[in-house]
Formats: C-alpha cells, structure tokens, sequence
C-alpha cells in the first residue's frame, strides 16, 4: 500500500485526498441537472461501479436508488474467491476476510441406504482447491459488501454518495448530440414521493436489478426459463445436533425435498436454502402462502434424525427467479454501428438460481469491465468505441453462467442412474460439483481474442497465465525491503493497465528487460510515453513492474533501468515498489508455478480489470506497440 | 471474529452496541465529579489501557490530555512483534499490517576497510527469527497507533473519548476512606486556560510521559543516567542512491558518526536517527542549535558515497532521553503494606534511548498488564490486592531493559578489538543485535513465580508454553468450519482468562479432557463455575479451549462435553469455536511445535495479557482450583 507520495498526510491512509470542485451536498441541495455518469441502483453491479469512478475527478458521477438508504439484511451473501481478488484491489479483501465465514469445506448429505428416511453423510470435498487462487471463498451479508463499497466511495477524491429516494423513471437518446445525450427522468421515492427531476447525462448505467428499467427503456427483454424456480432461504440463528452446521452443506432427503446449508459471518448465523419445487405437491401449491415456520418444519423434516430450534429469525424471503438473459447489455441493437450510451448490468441482464451463488458475484464483474473502460474514455485515452466491448464480453460469460446452471439443474433432476455422472464412486451431485468449482470460484471466464485481447502466438511463454483469463497471482518478494507478497496485490482499482516484465536468464544491462525499459522510458513512441499528458506520472496509463531470478539481496546492488524507480508525484519521490523477484523462502517460484520461460523471459499484459490481455516476448516492442494501438489513443486527439 | 451472539445487528462488527448511562458527551457538558479510573495522558499507554477498560460498562473511565487534539506525527514508531500479537487481541493488526513496513531485514554498514571515508555494508540479519512469532516487526507513525486505540475506545460499549485540554495538576489521597479517595485537579489549557476542576476517582494512572505530574505527587522518581544521549530524528521524503533505503540500517562511518534508517509506511517515508553524541566536538557543543538542515548534512556526511536529496522534512525533533526508572510504579512506598491507588506506565516511570524502538512498546505492555486487573477488580472478581502485582511484574521488566539497553550502548562504545564480541566473522553490533532480537522483539519478558505465575512442576508436559513468558502461538484448524488458524488469536483483549486443554492420546469419552470438561462444567467448586454470577455465562470469567490430535473430520462426528459447545448469551446459542485439532495442511503440527506431551495432554492457564499462568495435567483439577484461589475470589463475597 503506497501513500505519501504527494507529501505526507496523517490518518487513516485509505482517506484520499478530496478533489476540487465537489457537488454540495447540503440537505435541501437540488439534485444537478447534468452529469457524465448516472448510475441506476446501490446493488452490488451499481456499488462496484461507482466505487471505481468515484476516484476519477474528472467525471461526474451520480448514484440513484428508490431506497431510504442501505439496506441492512438478506439478499444474496456468496462472494466467490474472484470477487476476493477483485475486492483486493478496492483495499477491503482483509475486511471481508478478517469478518467473514470461509467456505474451507462442503458436506453432501443424502438419505442412509439403511434408513432411508434419515440423512447420512456421503462425502467432503475441499472448497477452494489447492492452488486455484490465494484468495478464499467467503460467505458475508451483501448489505455488509454494500457498506464496504460505500466506504470506498466516500473516501475516494470525489467522496462520492448515493441519492437515496429516487428512482429511474425513463430515459430517452437524442442522437443527434454528443453532448450529454441522455435524458433520465427521476422520480422521488422518499418525503417527496412522485415529484419528477430531470437530469441529462452523458452514459446511464442501470444497475437496477431483475425489474430494470433501465433495460426497458433501451427495449430490452429478458429471454429463458419462463418456469421460475422457487426457493425459500432465511438467515437464523439457530442451535441444533446436525453436526456440519458450520460447514456448507447440501442435503437430498428421500421424499422431503433438498436443503442447502450456508454458514455465516460471526460464527452463529447460518442461512437455509428450500428448493421448494422439491416439496411435496400439496406444500408446492401453497408456496406462495409459505411462512418461515413452514420453512423451519420442512427443514425439520428434511434432516431427520438432526433437528433446528430456531432462536431468531433474522431475514427470510422466497426467492423466484429464471435463467433469464437478455441480447444485449447497451443501446446498441444487433447490425447498427454507433457507440453505446446506456448500458445494464448485473441482475438488470441476467438472473440465475442462487445455488451456485453466482449473483452477487458476476453483477460486480460486470461492472468493473465496465468501470475501467468509461474512464478511460473520460480521460481521452480510448475512443469511445472501447465501450462496445462491454456488452460483447460481459454478454457470452453471462450465457455460459446460465448454461452452467441449467445443467447443473438438468444433471440434479435426472432419475438416479440415468446420468452420464452415475458412474464411479462419488455421488453425482458432489462429482458434478468438484467439477464446477472452478466456474463457482468465478475462475472460469475467458474473453475470447479482440482488440482488448492478444492471439496466443507466443502463450507457451508462460502458460500459466492464460490470455484471456484473470491474472492468476502468485507469491514474489519485492526486492527493496525484502517484502514477501502476492504479484497481483500490486493491482489497484486505478484504472491503470500492468504490464509484468519476467526477467530471463540475462537480466543485466543490455538484456531483453533492460531494452524493454528504455524503450518504454525513453521513446516518445513508446506505450508508456504514447498515451499519457505530458504533465502525468510515467506510469499514470501503464505501470511496469519487472520479476527476476535472482535473490533480493543480488538484486539490491544491481543498477536498475530508470523506469523501474521512476520519480513521481509532485515531489518526484522514487517508487521503490516495481522491482520483484522469486520468493526466497518456501512461498514457490512463480516461474515454476506459471511456467514462465526462464531462459527468455516474457511479457504478461494486464487490464486494468486484471484479465490478461496479452503474453509477449520481452524484446516484440512493435507487436506490444500495434497492441496497445489498438485499445488506445493519444490523449492530445 | 464472534458476533451477533446477542442477535443480528447490522453494519461493522467492531462496533459494539451501547452501554446504557452513558456520560453525556454534548459540548460545554460539565466534567464528570466523580469517576472509577482517571487516566493521564493520551500517549501509547494511555490509551491502551483506555482501550481496554473501555469494553466494561461498570466502570467510568476518563481520560484527559493537555493537548488540544490527537497528535498528528512524531515520536516513535517502532511495534514490535510482541507489541502485534497484541494488537490481534484489540481487533486491528490486520489493520497495522496492511498499512505498515515490515522489517524484514536489517543491514549494517561500516567504514570501508579500502576508502574508509566511504561506507560499504558488512552484513545483512533476517529481522524476526524464523518461528519466533507468527507477527511481523512493523514501522508506522505513532499517531496512527493512538487513532487505532481511539477507534476502539470510540466502538466499545461505553464510547469513551479523551477529554483533551485538560491537565492533571496535583493529586491527594485520602487513606481513610475507600469510596474514591484520590482528588484530582484538573487545569485546563485550552480555551479556559486555567481553569481547574476536581474530579474525584477510584484509582488514578499517570501515563503522562516522562515529565509526569502523577509521578512526581506520588513523590516518584526518575533515577538513573543524568548523562543525556540526545539523538536528532527526522521523518523525511527523500531520494538516494543509497541502496538500502527501505531497509532498516545501522550505518557507521569513520569520522563522521553513525545513523539509523528506518524504513516507513506508504513506500515513500523514512525516518533518520542521528547519534548527535557521535558527532564531531564542534557540532555536539552547538547540537541544542541543531536544525534539520545540520541534520540532513551530518546524514550526507556519513553516507558518503552516497547522498540524500530531500524533498520533505515531515517531522524533525531532538530527542535527549537518559535511561531512567523509578523505585516504583503505584503510590505504596517499600515496606508500606496496603493497596494502591495511583500507578504510573510508561514513559512516566521508566525511559531508555530510542536505538531499540521500545519505548512505545514497553509502555503499552504496562498498561496491558494493568488494565486486566483493573477490570477484574471493579468486577468483583478479585480482591484489591491484585493490584499490587502491576509494580511488581513490570518494575522488573523495565529494569531488565534499561540494563540491556546499557550493555548495547557500552558494547557499542568500546574501542575496536576491547569488546567480548569482536570475536568471529560477525561484526560486533551485528552479533550484538542477533542476540537482542528476541529483546527487541518483546518476546523475552518472563514474569516470575507469584500469585500470578504459577511453579514450573509441570512444564515439562509443554515446554513451547513456557510459564511466565507469553503465549507463544502456533497453528490449528478450528474443527467445527475446518479453518486454519492461530490458536492464539482466538484471545480478545476482553480480560478473560484462558484455558487451553490439549487432549492425550486418549481422547474419547472418560478421558482425563473429558473429565476436566465435566468438571469445569458441572462442579459449583470448580474455576469456570465459582467466580462467575450465576447470570454470567460459563465461559464468562475462564474460556475454555480444546486442542485434539486428530483430524477435524473425525472430530466433527465426537459427542463433546456440553462445555466445549456451550450454549451462551441471551438467545443461549451454541457456540462452535472452542474445538481444534493439529493443522491438516502445511501450517505444522501444534504439539510438535510446542512439545506438547502427546501421550498425558495438559493444560495451559493463559492470563489475560496473554502471559502464561501455568501448565497442568489434564487431571490436576485440585491444583488448578487452588492457582486460581490465589487470584480469583467469588463476586459474592
Ligand atoms: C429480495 C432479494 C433476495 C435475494 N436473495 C438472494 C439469495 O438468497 N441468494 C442469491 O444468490 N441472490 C439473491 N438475490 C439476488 C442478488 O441479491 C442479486 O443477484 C445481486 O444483488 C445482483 O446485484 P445487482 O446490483 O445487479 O442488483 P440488485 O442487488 O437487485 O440491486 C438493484 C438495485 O437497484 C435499485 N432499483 C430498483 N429499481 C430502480 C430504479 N428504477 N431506479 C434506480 N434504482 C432502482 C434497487 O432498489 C436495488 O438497490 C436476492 C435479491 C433480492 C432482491
Ligand atoms: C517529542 C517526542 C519525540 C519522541 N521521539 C521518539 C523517537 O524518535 N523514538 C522513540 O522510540 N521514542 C520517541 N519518543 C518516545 C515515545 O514516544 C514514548 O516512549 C512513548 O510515546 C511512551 O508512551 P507514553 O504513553 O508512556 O508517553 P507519551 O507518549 O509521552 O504520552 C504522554 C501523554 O501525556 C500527556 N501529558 C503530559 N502531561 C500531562 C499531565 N499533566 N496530565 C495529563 N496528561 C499529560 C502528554 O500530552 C502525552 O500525550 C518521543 C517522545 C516525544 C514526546
């Protein structure tokens, strides 16, 4: 965590500066009447997104919810080992691990084949495997992530916060402007309610959930599953004799139905999922008049011989959703060639069963593709065409996500034996769900080839991380105070593009890096020079950090390329913090872990959403050129 | 991380919900009349121990500070690894290490034996020794520790602030009586400059540094070295060529005198120790004139060949310090035999030179010493008496480091070649400071046999957990989630003691662990039973703990004694963190580690401050009894 740079500043380091300019925020204050971004809705996608912009002064961000305020409970609490990496570069990950339950292990339950109408355990299986990522699986309330992402707002330079109590009415294109083009009408929700404001805006975002209308008003349409499936989850504090109740379980009684089991936060609270389709048929009509109690008696039944008493009922809903998506995740219908102005994102384009605890989770992917992609707009270094590449990709991982479940359903509800996974010695659902891990832990995603994403010519230079694919992290030692720590914690939320330099076996003076280094440093034609103002920080757009082979210690007295300590910030203060190395205790060598060519070297290119662009020879300057050519411009056009 | 034990309640877990009776806080409110505990000084010791009495709502605790404010920077910075397990138990060294340096290595430079005018380094040490703590020696700015102890105060039950601009004055006793005898006068040094108050309190403590006013009423005495040693220390931002910049240094050069640099928070920040005692005859008769400037040439000097190019000065002050004690840390003169009433911590009774970055250190472990004790008096739990054991244990500490603070300084200060450790290949102050680590690094404090310590009969069953010393944590996994984790951190700083029963090979029902558990649990005569109120939950005085030496899955499906799954709070939840067993990845195995008797099992007493009280066999129930006879007495009498 690097802070000071611009002069030293008591407190609490994550409290950024505050920002020139800001909008008042007295009560009784109007709302503005323009701004760059609004964002429709404080859910996870929306939070996420304004968490990211709020760090940008230079655009104007608003956030609406018809909400009084934060919520306080309920809703979806799984934030898969993905969505830890991500939240590590908002800062909060050792919040969330420091206070929230870690999914170590799953239990799978079934009825005992000597007594059918008892359940018995059938298998455990490790939840996050070995060496998937450094991060963990972790279950918290989602009001809590709210709060976190809040924070981040409020510390950010803009000290951005949400106009409770309204609501996205409608909005309409002009596009015969470019100049704040979208109309919204609000609507007030709170002391106010039904007066109407109208704010025009230069992008809308709508991050409104299932009922979006944001997307109806751009005429989306969610298609699929038209039969919602219908589960009953609550949140309790209970005691009981069922022994793995503070680990994640998923039961199959023989005739009452299924349970799934979710530890929480705090050591007491654990939530219960009924799949209430799996009910007998006379509780399967009346589900809509389903109570918690009648949620309680069935999870009674359906873990017999073990029992709940329940002592506080802290939340409980029943949850109906489809496998609905919709075509498109802007304004842009299919065959017309303009740039998008309004975009959806997360359960606005795309719901799915809460069984593999995907919602949360993939609506804050969405939206930090989006994020890094508006502001590099904003800041003149991309053409606004950059923006279409959000739909494109958010628009297939959401497909397969929707796929993934159906099959998962399709697989669970088949007749015993008639399953392609009936075979071999673990039951089919605990089989199904080993091999689903990776795609739950939301490690799965893979943007195919683009102008944001390299060819594969040269990936067996480190096959380990995958173009197209997160950056999988892995431990280094940062040489200057011997720090050992994982590479991709060097990723902040900031917008900025990475590009990972692993030394080959020369790495003195003269070799591929230290070429790689001058050329970025001092060729005006350079990625790193190209795209940045004059008055910016060497690494404001591209931020260069170099791995080697060698000991920390070696390294310390090695004369190193200008670039990998640049002076910056307004005092021009070295960064000591590019330069890295293998760990020198039992960490692992990340050449050996990503199978990093250790004679030539690489590149690894990383978005600023931590996706691996592109994986390069150390001296393919132009390729890297004609890359970044194709995702950039100079910010003087 | 337990919490909503109570019942769920929203938002940051670290906020406790409030005590009721609370002081009103509003401005102009008047000064409290009367109070339990008075505390002088809002330094490192003060506030710890504010922290601490904070969490119990019967007692009234005020804390008052000459200052205006908080202070912003300066003074030390250095937290040792014992100073950070114990941060775990307030709640933020996951805080500290994110945003603090880490000494991971030292360096130690010294004239070049070639070009003496020019330094070269002579070695390099690992900082914390492998397995000496599972913490990191960390730098940050002092201030931020105070605002991390004031974040606690702030969330605990009873919302303690300072009261800041308000000076202790004098203080009276009045032996006669026993409900508040001690008469305070306050000065105000604020807007009312002048103004006095008399508050009257239960017990007063002067952790107002080393000019204490506490000290002085209480007829205390500093003694010691007259001869000052005047350092001058710089917080600076900076640039050098230095290699070793952001490591921690001890740099000695011919002629020129010698500096430490330590490394600071946020990558950019150094600090510079100057010897001023080391300088050249000239400039150590004009050091009272000395200015930053002199400083920064005096550095440049010394680090020749290379240079520092300032960009900042954050901070700079002379810091003359003698290494002083007093006779005593309370208000009963030798001989006297009654119980105190006003103690001292900290720099108010003992002070030492900054070379070993104790003195923030040393001064919070008084007031962790003290505040348990304090807190189990105001509850009824203990007689008075107990108060007497502060002085004693932590008199002797202090004595201990101001004699090696000595012994390094004469050491250091011999002629070449006259010192016993310029013997072998390790330059005399590498040796000496490898030697020291474990000093430095707080993890040598052993108190002695008392009360409060128990005799070393049965130390053998664990001598990893050696009687006197602290706690010396290792890895588990806690079995009901299957998590890997520190056992000692499952010690908050909430003043309750500690048993960790670690089973024998037998391990099943009727075992000797189980027979403790039913003990503990069952007999009205037994330590978790007899000390508490009937009201008070089991675990509300001595908490329990049981370490197995099996895997966790095995475990899960044992019937425990009822007192390792209490049922506890106002809801009677079941509490599923009391049961681990040995670590089933790579972390190690905790009986190994320690030497734990595998075969008998044994029990190790841990006292609030996480000092260790004793180790028993699982059976000596009699022997436990009467160790805790000796600190405990019913609330009823
Ligand atoms: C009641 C409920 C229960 C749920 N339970 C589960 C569960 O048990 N498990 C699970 O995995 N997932 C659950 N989910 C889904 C999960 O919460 C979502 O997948 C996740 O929150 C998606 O995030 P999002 O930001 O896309 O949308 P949301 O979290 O739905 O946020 C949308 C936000 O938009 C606001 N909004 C609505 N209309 C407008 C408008 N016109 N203008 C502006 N703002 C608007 C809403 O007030 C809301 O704050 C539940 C969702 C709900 C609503
Ligand atoms: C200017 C300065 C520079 C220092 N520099 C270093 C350094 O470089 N390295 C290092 O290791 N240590 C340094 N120290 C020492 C280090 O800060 C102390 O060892 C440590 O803070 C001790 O903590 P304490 O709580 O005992 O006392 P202090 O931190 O000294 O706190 C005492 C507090 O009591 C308050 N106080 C004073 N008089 C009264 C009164 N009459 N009534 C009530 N309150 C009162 C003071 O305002 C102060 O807030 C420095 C101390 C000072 C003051």
């Amino acid at each position: 965590m690097q802070f000071y740079k611009e002069g030293f500043r008591g407190g609490n380091p994550d409290v950024k500066p505050t920002a020139a300019d800001l909008r008042v925020r007295a009560a009784y204050e109007a709302l503005p009447d323009r701004v760059d971004v609004l964002i429709a809705g404080c859910g996870p996608a929306g939070l996420c997104l304004a968490a990211q912009l709020a760090q940008a002064p230079e655009i104007k961000t608003m956030i609406v919810d018809p909400k009084p305020g934060p919520i306080e409970k309920g809703q979806a609490d799984g934030v898969n080992t993905r969505t830890m990496e991500m939240f590590q570069a908002f800062g909060f990950a050792e919040t969330v691990k420091r206070e929230s339950y870690w999914v170590n292990q799953t239990a799978f339950w079934s009825p005992n084949p000597r007594n059918p109408a008892h359940i018995s355990r059938i298998g455990r299986v490790q939840d996050v495997p070995e060496g998937s990522s450094e991060m963990p699986h972790t279950l918290i309330n989602q009001a809590r992530v709210h709060e976190l992402f809040l924070e981040v707002m409020k510390n950010a330079p803009t000290r951005l916060e949400p106009d409770y109590s309204w609501a996205v009415r409608d909005l309409e294109i002009d596009p015969t402007t470019s100049d704040h083009p979208v109309t919204v009408t609000l609507e007030n929700t709170g002391i106010n309610a039904g007066e109407t404001k109208t704010v025009r805006a230069n992008y809308v975002v709508g991050c409104d959930g299932a009922r979006s209308r944001v997307r109806s008003a751009i005429g989306g349409e969610l298609h699929g599953d038209a039969a919602h499936q219908a589960w009953g989850v609550m949140d309790i504090l209970a005691n009981t004799d069922f022994p793995d109740v503070r680990q994640k379980c998923l039961i199959t009684s023989a005739t009452e139905g299924n349970i799934l089991i979710l530890p929480r936060e705090g050591g007491y609270l654990f939530r219960m999922y009924v799949e209430l389709d799996k009910l007998n048929p006379d509780e399967r009509v009346s589900s809509r008049n389903f109570t918690a109690d009648h949620m309680i008696e069935a999870a009674n039944r359906i873990m017999q011989p073990y029992s709940i008493d329940v002592k506080e009922v802290v939340w409980w809903s029943i949850y109906e959703i489809g496998h609905r998506l919709t075509d498109r995740f802007d304004d842009v219908p299919a065959g017309q060639d303009r740039n998008p102005r309004v975009f959806t994102a997360g359960d606005a384009c795309h719901t799915h069963s809460p069984k593999a605890g995907q919602g949360m989770n993939v609506s804050m992917q969405d939206s930090f593709n989006l994020g890094w992609k508006l502001m590099q707009v904003f800041k003149g270094r991309s053409d606004p065409s950059l923006l279409r590449s959000y739909s494109a990709e958010r628009w297939v991982e959401a497909k397969r996500l929707i796929e993934t479940d159906h099959q998962w359903a399709r697989i669970m509800s088949a007749p015993a034996g008639e399953s392609e996974l009936d075979s071999g010695d673990m039951p089919r659902f605990q089989k199904q769900f080993v091999e689903n891990l990776e795609f739950t832990g939301g490690l799965a995603v893979k943007y195919d080839a683009s102008a944001l994403t390299g060819h594969e010519t040269h990936q067996a230079l480190a096959p380990g991380f995958e173009i197209g694919r997160r950056f999988h992290s892995a431990p280094v030692v940062r040489v200057a105070d011997a720090m050992q720590m994982q590479l991709g914690h060097v990723a902040e939320a900031d917008g900025r593009w990475r590009i990972y330099a692993f030394a080959g076996q020369d790495s003195a003076a003269g070799s591929d890096l230290y070429r790689l280094c001058e050329w970025l440093m001092n060729d005006p034609d350079s990625a790193a020079q190209k795209y940045r103002r004059p008055e910016e920080d060497i690494d404001a757009v591209i931020d260069l950090r170099a791995i080697f082979q060698q000991g920390f210690d070696a390294l310390l007295d090695q004369q190193m390329p200008e670039i990998l300590k640049p002076c910056t910030g307004k005092l021009g203060l070295q960064d000591h913090e590019k330069i890295f190395c293998v760990d020198h205790k039992d960490a692992g060598d990340i050449f050996e872990m990503r199978g990093v060519d250790r004679e030539a070297g690489c590149m690894v290119v990383v978005r600023p959403d931590q996706y691996v662009a592109h994986v390069l020879p150390l001296d393919a300057h132009a390729q890297l050129s004609s890359f970044f050519d194709g995702v950039f411009r100079s910010p003087s056009t």
